[in-house]
């Protein structure tokens, strides 16, 4: 609780939106490779799991980036996942595993968000 | 995007960590109750889902309901439901599905605060 009311200031001109098609793109790129790590460390008991998810929700925060999007770019590894273990004729159950993942990291976004509400908005 | 920028007034009087010990009860059985009408809908092909999402979401973001709470929320409403299914001597995979119903509640949820931060914090 002792975080509550902090206040991130973000830059408009870094927001997905805002950017030129090339940093757009860039963007995304480093998104989909940050999540693809958090994914890869997940339930690998690697220690530096918290911080890899904390710079991907950094990321997607200064970003601004539509939460649509992020459940996207789970979709699209996922469906990456699936054709990879089809191929080596494995079974897909470890995808269901993921879906862990994902609401760890909807859920860390959601609290940065929450708490970025800027105390002199609250109506006090 | 027409929806970027749009400013909820939240009453801290109606957050949770605020209330009287009483009210703070009636809040949390609320959602408890608001998130297990959500789960039996969800595969049920029920038109007024997107409803019931609406206003559980609403509900936790008003009460400023910390996120972990949320998913709080589904852990033991999943505990129940495996004492029961396990009591009816039936399989527990459906409970894997569910992941998917917090993870749409969490994705309205974090849309719903990012579209909350006023435009004029936005460092414009």
């Amino acid at each position: 609780l002792g975080y509550l009311g902090v206040y991130y200031k973000r830059n408009p001109k870094n927001f997905l939106r805002n950017l030129s098609k090339a940093d757009r793109q860039k963007l995304l790129e480093q998104l989909k490779s940050q999540y693809r790590q958090i994914v890869l460390s997940y339930f690998a008991n690697d220690k530096n799991l918290n911080n890899k998810i904390d710079e991907y929700v950094n990321t997607a925060f200064f970003g601004d980036i539509p939460v649509t999007r992020i459940v996207e770019i789970h979709m699209d590894l996922m469906d990456n996942f699936s054709k990879q273990l089809k191929l080596e004729g494995r079974s897909e159950d470890v995808l269901l595993d993921y879906r862990l993942t994902l609401i760890d990291t909807l859920a860390h976004l959601c609290e940065m968000y929450r708490r970025s509400i800027p105390r002199e908005s609250w109506g006090e």
